[in-house]
């Protein structure tokens, strides 16, 4: 028992029976205590006490509750971390605001392999601003050595969706600042999944996901995060009602609320945010540190296991756990199929473009032996061919 | 019975006994069905069927499959909205493609009153634009007048959100199409509230609410309407993944996707996304011109007997039928304290600085015995000096 110390999380999902989820990293799983909560926020708050839920209920301050404790699951203070809009449109509103802090340089710098949003958020910021600035993306190795006195602002996430590879936040960051550059980094596949230490880095800029390892539920509000000191400085661009100083004096003209309240704009999705909120509450029972020890020893037996027993997948993720996030990947030229065919026998993992089978290890509710079994059955259907199925071969809507 | 042919709806809907609720226009009311479905969509969907429900139960078609239902309250046609984001996100995203549609223009043009969020997002667009743009705000009898060549776009909320003053929607947009400049209609106190035909003018562009007379739920997700023939040729600039032509071919430039599907950013928030399907679903049983004689007749109802019974308060919404939404607003200088020693009493109606209480009619739960209720509750307020007592004249958060 003492060997598995997040053991007793297990029970707080309700994962079906016969089902190993390895796609935590895409849609984290549902927390038992989140259907009577939304029924509560539904039919107790909205139901019976209507428009006064706003006050009554604190809807008005839920994304900065939210919001303070994703914080402390990423390292930042209280007052750092808003609940808000989508990755996408957050990523947007930090970008903005960083080129406003550096108006003399015009490079925005990122990694070709970035998660494509971030690179679609850029490039569409850059053709707003009509052409002034410019998207420049390397290699990943060449990082470091591209930031320039040009660059305004290095993004990058942290960790690769596709092959799990981790970033060093703060070696890049402090190699960011060296140069002048802001640092925004994307958490999509951190927040929850690793310790992460926004303030011990200095990062200026952050963003991430609610609704993968954070549990959630399906598109769940994303958060930023704005560094304290910098926050009085800051005006993004989408300055709406709830982001204003006195949102209910209806004032003509914008004035940003003090700090973090200026990361918000319109009214945020009161029933997916109270589900967000339960499953970062469940979150933070945990230790950080105990979920990475546990996300090192089961991404190690999945290497170990798939390598032994179907050395057709070549890893295609870090050996180093040290710079690897909590998923392993492995490319296979009918990897498409093949996760089809695992997700046929329930072992639920993911397929990205152009050959990669993704396993996405969540400690609080993948097990080792859930590993073994999944290995088994990946085995099972190499063995079989099970993969050769036309319904296995035929691409679905969302891959 | 035949008199009163909506009051079949009133059943659908959970409000609590002895409450009057006249606040549809800020939140409206919980339809009955909507705790089931949302039960379903995280026990069965979420927790059963995880990763999987984006094709198994068309989560990534959700959006739109919704956007098309709306079409049919605000007369326009399959494709032309999408539901996404926040009213003030969609219409960052509306009025910037606008700007590119008239690149020698450089006037935004709106009302001084507008609602302030649309006032807020013009401005941080300008202002990110590097001022090369105007906002230019007149007052409302001045827009005709003021719609020059220089002008790109017209935006207008229809129904003013204190006043409830209902813009002539054709005549305005033809006022703007006639000095070549572009339409961009809020309707967030329309939708649902009273026919619209955004065909039928013309407009080029409209936003919307879900949470209001569509009943969506606290903070459901917005909509966006972009007419069909322009939809090609525009391209907004908050392009995420959703609004890729294809989202998992993860590629590294954006394209954006055909039609109506270019107006989505990141991923939706599904849990309030379905519950402002219930909604939509309930209003689109009723008749909207059934809707509008019963909102005429209640707004007719509530003017006629508090100017009668409540003199003190003084009517500021449009007498004349055919200039007014669903609403009906007065002043009085203790506007705010009486609003709550209403609610308090169970009558449920909202405040809009400086002095404006505000009753929204939502004919489909809102009734002509309700009325009656109300303006008694109203007078016994006035006589009893109800509003003058320290926990009403106490302002919260939200107002």
């Amino acid at each position: 028992l003492s060997s598995d110390p997040l053991a007793r999380f297990r029970d707080r999902f309700a994962l079906p029976d016969g089902v190993i989820y390895l796609d935590g990293n895409s849609l984290g799983a549902l927390p038992k205590s989140t259907p009577a909560r939304i029924a509560e926020v539904i039919e107790r708050e909205w139901g019976r006490d209507l428009i006064t839920s706003w006050n009554k209920h604190g809807w008005i301050d839920l994304s900065q509750r939210v919001g303070d404790k994703i914080a402390r699951l990423v390292g930042a203070g209280p007052g750092e971390v808003m609940v808000a809009d989508s990755t996408s449109v957050n990523l947007f509103k930090l970008l903005a605001a960083a080129l406003r802090l550096r108006p003399g340089r015009c490079i925005l710098l990122s990694e070709r392999g970035n998660f494509p949003t971030d690179l679609y958020v850029a490039e569409g910021l850059v053709e707003l601003l009509g052409q002034s600035h410019e998207l420049r993306l390397v290699e990943p190795e060449e990082i470091p050595g591209a930031i320039d006195d040009g660059v305004a602002v290095v993004f990058l996430t942290q960790v690769d969706y596709r092959t799990g590879r981790l970033h060093d936040l703060a070696e890049i960051t402090a190699r960011a600042h060296q140069a002048g550059a802001l640092m925004l980094w994307d958490l999509a596949h951190s927040a929850g999944a690793l310790p992460v230490d926004l303030r011990g880095a200095g990062a200026e800029f952050a963003v991430g996901c609610g609704y993968k390892y954070l549990n959630g539920g399906p598109g769940a509000p994303a958060f930023l995060y704005l560094r304290g000191d910098l926050q009085e400085s800051i005006k993004t661009p989408l300055t709406g009602w709830l982001g204003h100083a006195a949102p209910f004096a209806f004032e003509t003209a914008y004035r940003p609320a003090p700090g973090i309240g200026r990361g918000r704009v319109g009214t945020p999705p009161i029933l997916s945010l109270a589900a967000l909120e339960i499953g970062v509450d469940l979150m933070l029972e945990a230790d950080m540190a105990e979920i990475r020890r546990a996300s090192i020893a089961l991404t190690e037996q999945v290497i170990a296991a798939v390598e032994t027993r179907c050395p057709e997948l070549r890893l295609v993720s870090p050996r180093d756990p040290a710079r690897r996030g909590s998923q392993v990947s492995f490319a296979h030229p009918e990897g498409y199929a093949i996760v089809q065919a695992l997700i046929a026998r329930g072992v639920i993992g993911d397929f990205r473009a152009p050959d990669i089978l993704r396993f996405g290890i969540a400690p609080l509710y993948v097990r080792p032996k859930d590993i073994d079994a999944a290995v088994a059955h990946l085995r099972a259907v190499l063995d079989g061919r099970e993969w050769d199925r036309p319904e296995f071969r035929t691409h679905a809507a969302v891959t």
